[in-house]
């Protein structure tokens, strides 16, 4: 299996020129691409519409170069945008392609030590959740099966090879709220924007449970979003309208890939935590090689950064992710080379409290 | 000369208890105090009422300690409140205190190299401007010679020792705009929040012709806030409603000096420019020999970072300031070690375009 | 007992030069200022310090000309300010004068029916609330308690009588977050913008008990801010940070009370009801005899308005309050006549889910 | 001629769900439409991609049912929406068809007297216009000469017949701006945000110079968005990213017209003008004969209403017009009985200073 992946700078989130141009000159073949994940220029809130908007013109550009309807694309191209560019931070697409070769089969051994190996991913889907079922463990369950069928198809068998689980699932929107009501059912909550942290975190735990890092007895309906001391390591978890399932696309380094590049991932202590960033990349931003970047960012659960107060959490004008995303966006740029980084909000079970995950995507 | 600062965290802009502790300890004696520069959360626009209020609360606290009015407090101390702590900024005020020692003065020597100093600082005020003279040479001229002053204050006699001089001066309210109305005099603009580069491009050249780095027969009213190859490396200028004068308040290093710190200043090529941050402070942040830093922050030019677009300048909810602010506190802190940095927005004629001046005080 | 109303116009928070000079001209007795209520131009949420600035400058002012202590200020004059200009919405204050007639007592009747008299108003305080009694059955029985001595002051037996009771109380702010913690305290919540309709809520359920609208036993600690079928019809509630005991400022007729003015309240079933405001005021309008409006706005509980959906309640730019008083505050005065009008946000408990309380005082 | 004409709910700006039921029951034939006018909840300002996301869903659903193109939607289907839902304004979009009726021809005569016909509408565009074009006479003439085209096709030679001509533009974008900067080409301003007013104020020029309000002779290019007693009574126009040419799309009255609806219009005094409203819409509201609204929403150039200050000029957070839109949407909603009305913010050139046009549709 061989992973190789293009970033494009977007214009606006309709912008699908830069794509077209890969295609054109034939560098990006479009029936090999199975993912795209990128930042688009909205508020990253419940009216942030620039991921559908982004969504629905990626479909349009790919369907009319395959030949498909821009459906048979949704059903085959797994697209992840999280709105929000705030600081540096710069409009995005970073597109996977994935062509199988089956002599790299071959050398796969699980012998092999964790991160001997080269890019891979995977990806998975749920079926629709009810409304109900959003930020509950049915939805944590139907993650962590999403998780297996992942890791399976980019045939990585230690969890310690996962580096990178990216999962989108639907969040409560008001005609969601409605549903339910018109059907009777009790929601975890009845706030559009105030349903993202139940839906992050259950897809998160989905992660940490299909990876074993936290056991499935633990997970009850009352931890998701209250209990922190679960989580996974390696989940990015985001929430929106426009979807009704959950996306899984995880991300490894595995023995049967031979990509050109490969995965590491490593974890924040705060927004502003240059050592641990410079851990992770090493001399890869000296030698020009840094090919992506993913990382998640929150206020600290006390607001404080370095023993000092921000005002993230009391800012009525401006998110607490916003703030956050702007940042760890520019601390990032700062030691990576260039803005057009995946950072997203929000860390309900992505790391202990506090703490953030990131990933990077290297070439050899 | 012996200049002394305390750095004192803000709990909302009224909050001056930092302060009060400090005196009831005996470490500040508040009849000492000559400028309190700090950062206020508000929103940093022409309807930010945080810097004025902190402004009245810390005149009030000193006012009850020295027995006198908040008038006298307002004659004698000069007060320079940015507003806008976004990303990690901290709200806080750093307190300067001056102590004359007439011995000081005896080791004073031109001859000495820049540099070989310690800290001083001067302060100088303007004659109230009236709305028509906000923004034009006029304003650069009484600035130039408050620049004069402050330094012969400071006891600096070469412009080599001066590394940030910051200057206050007002911006055009809407009562302005009307009472020059009434009187048929005309404005450089009609639009409050619009009068910002104007009031702060002026100020600006006031210092650039006052230190001698740019000619006064080079500054005409039509360059001020567009010809931006005229500028100063050490001015960082502000403006706001709640002033009609200008304050300036200049920092260098003076062998008349017997102060526990000095001060440097750099250059910044972009917001996220750790280099330059690095180069500045060298091993100052291991030693936690870092007392204060002081930066300006703005877009670049065409709105790009590193060759990519940001959303800086066309985005409709949050100002362009703010991202800058948001993105290079965030830098200086990831390097510096704590976020209660000083940080503004807007460099008109403060370094050439693109760039940025920064200062650090370090403790010796 | 006379009172007497003046509205002053403020450039700014920290205006305070309308009530100076009808001190100075002697329109105004400053020893007679019981109460103050007023908008500021902030944005309403936990970071509003527009509100906390205009007291102070308020205090200050009448401090100076009655040659008192600001602190005496704040305990013998109630200030209530509601942040947020949205729309047409004029910073402005409404400065009450009382002046005690024994005569007027004499005429005073129970016998007569409601709304013969004319406008009196009582005024009482709380105790400081703990963090962990905000938004509590404590509150409830605090406001309570201080209705029924706000009546009495007034000079009001019947309920009915009364139009308009504002009550200002504290919510949770990070730093009262913190201190519950020390003390290991549970709070009805730990998110400071969220406590605030656990803060009003609590508030406006103690107008309802003290006038009995609402039975005292009804009202557990799990009906706050929930079960909303439970409400005063002429409360008016607000949070902020600024204080720590709950004011209740209460207008009603007295037929003890010789003012010029009387009170008059209705209900308002959206916030675009027009019929409703123009049966409350007949023909004042006209008249030009609207001496003060007092409403309060909100989003319908699903966020339509005559069966079309509105953006108020998934908007993360602009929080829905601004929304609700932008409208309603727009729709006032087009009928009453100018904006310098009280609208303020949240209906938790005033008016049943959906509705809204409005008073106006006439000018005889 | 018969025009007719739906509004539609959208539960986001990619909703296309109520035009595709409408098409499904066979109350509209999709052939046959020839504009889309709505509201849809963006910010409304540069970075506002909600216009783009429904312009093109509308465009891909009836492309689908007509077995077309997108691009030949775009080219036969004029589309204008307006972001920003500020209060209750409710995202929604008129769908206007139009259907031949030679008959109805024959009794055209323009000896009939204004407001004797039924509605008609006529659409024309402008070719693509350079980026140094936008906000010059260039662009003036262009309008002023479509404006003509566009009578011609309504069949209206009286320009008093004509009450709403909606005119939609370009405005300069980063893109366009570098583009210009290649070329060596001077713009009317750089900054992206700031070049509304001038390509508003030009389109608006240009209805006035075609429908003879403005003699062409007294326009230059120095007086457009600057001389403000030049203006149309009848425009409304507005600018965004995603065109180059300009759309006009002008509403009458004509006796060729067989429609069930005709058109009237009137002039706002302030955003607040409940009474120029009720006059222009007499008792249709009591009947439910108001079948649509497009009006423009302004600050007042003081930022006064009824003699009182506004905030909206100085607020730096939320933009005057979305307080302009929040208030007039409100004010007519309260009378005119929905929200889903089209209120557009800026009126340079669109009525005297402080005046701003409404247009009603009536059913018959």
């Amino acid at each position: 299996m061989k992973i190789h992946l293009h970033r494009i700078a977007m214009m606006s989130p309709g912008d699908t020129s830069g794509l077209a141009a890969l295609i054109e000159r034939g560098e990006v073949d479009p029936s090999t691409i199975v993912a795209v994940i990128g930042k688009t220029e909205g508020n990253g809130g419940a009216n942030d519409f620039t991921r559908g908007f982004a969504t629905q013109s990626f479909q349009l550009l790919i369907a009319a170069r395959l030949g498909v309807s821009p459906e048979q694309v949704a059903s085959r191209i797994c697209f992840v945008w999280s709105g929000g560019t705030e600081g540096v931070l710069s409009p995005h697409a970073t597109v996977f392609t994935r062509v199988e070769e089956p002599i790299g089969e071959a050398s796969s051994s699980t012998a092999e030590s964790a991160d001997a190996g080269r890019l891979t991913l995977g990806v998975a889907t749920t079926r629709d959740l009810l409304p109900e079922e959003v930020g509950t463990t049915t939805q944590v369950e139907l993650v962590a099966h999403a998780v297996h069928e992942a890791m399976r198809e980019a045939r990585i068998d230690d969890p310690r090879d996962v580096h990178y689980v990216q999962v989108k699932g639907p969040l409560l929107t008001p005609a969601l709220i409605a549903d339910a009501d018109r059907r009777g059912k009790t929601l975890v909550t009845r706030d559009a924007n105030g349903s993202k942290p139940y839906a992050r975190g259950a897809t998160a735990l989905g992660v940490a449970v299909g990876l074993g890092e936290v056991e499935r007895a633990a997970v009850t309906d009352d931890v998701i979003a209250k209990r922190m001391d679960l989580y996974s390591s390696v989940a990015s978890t985001s929430a929106g309208g426009e979807l009704r399932h959950c996306e899984v696309l995880l991300f490894g380094n595995s023995a049967a890939a031979s990509s050109a590049f490969s995965i590491r991932h490593g974890v924040l202590n705060d927004v502003v935590d240059a050592a641990s960033i410079r851990v992770l990349l090493g001399d890869a931003p000296a030698q020009g090689a840094v090919a992506a970047m993913f990382a998640k960012a929150d206020a600290s659960p006390d607001g404080r950064i370095r023993g000092w107060r921000t005002t993230m959490l009391t800012d009525a004008d401006i998110h607490y992710e916003r703030h956050a995303r702007a940042a760890l966006g520019a601390v990032i740029t700062s030691i990576a080379g260039d803005p057009a980084i995946f950072v997203s909000g929000g860390t309900e079970h992505q790391c202990a409290p506090g703490q953030m995950p990131i990933a990077a995507i290297i070439r050899h």
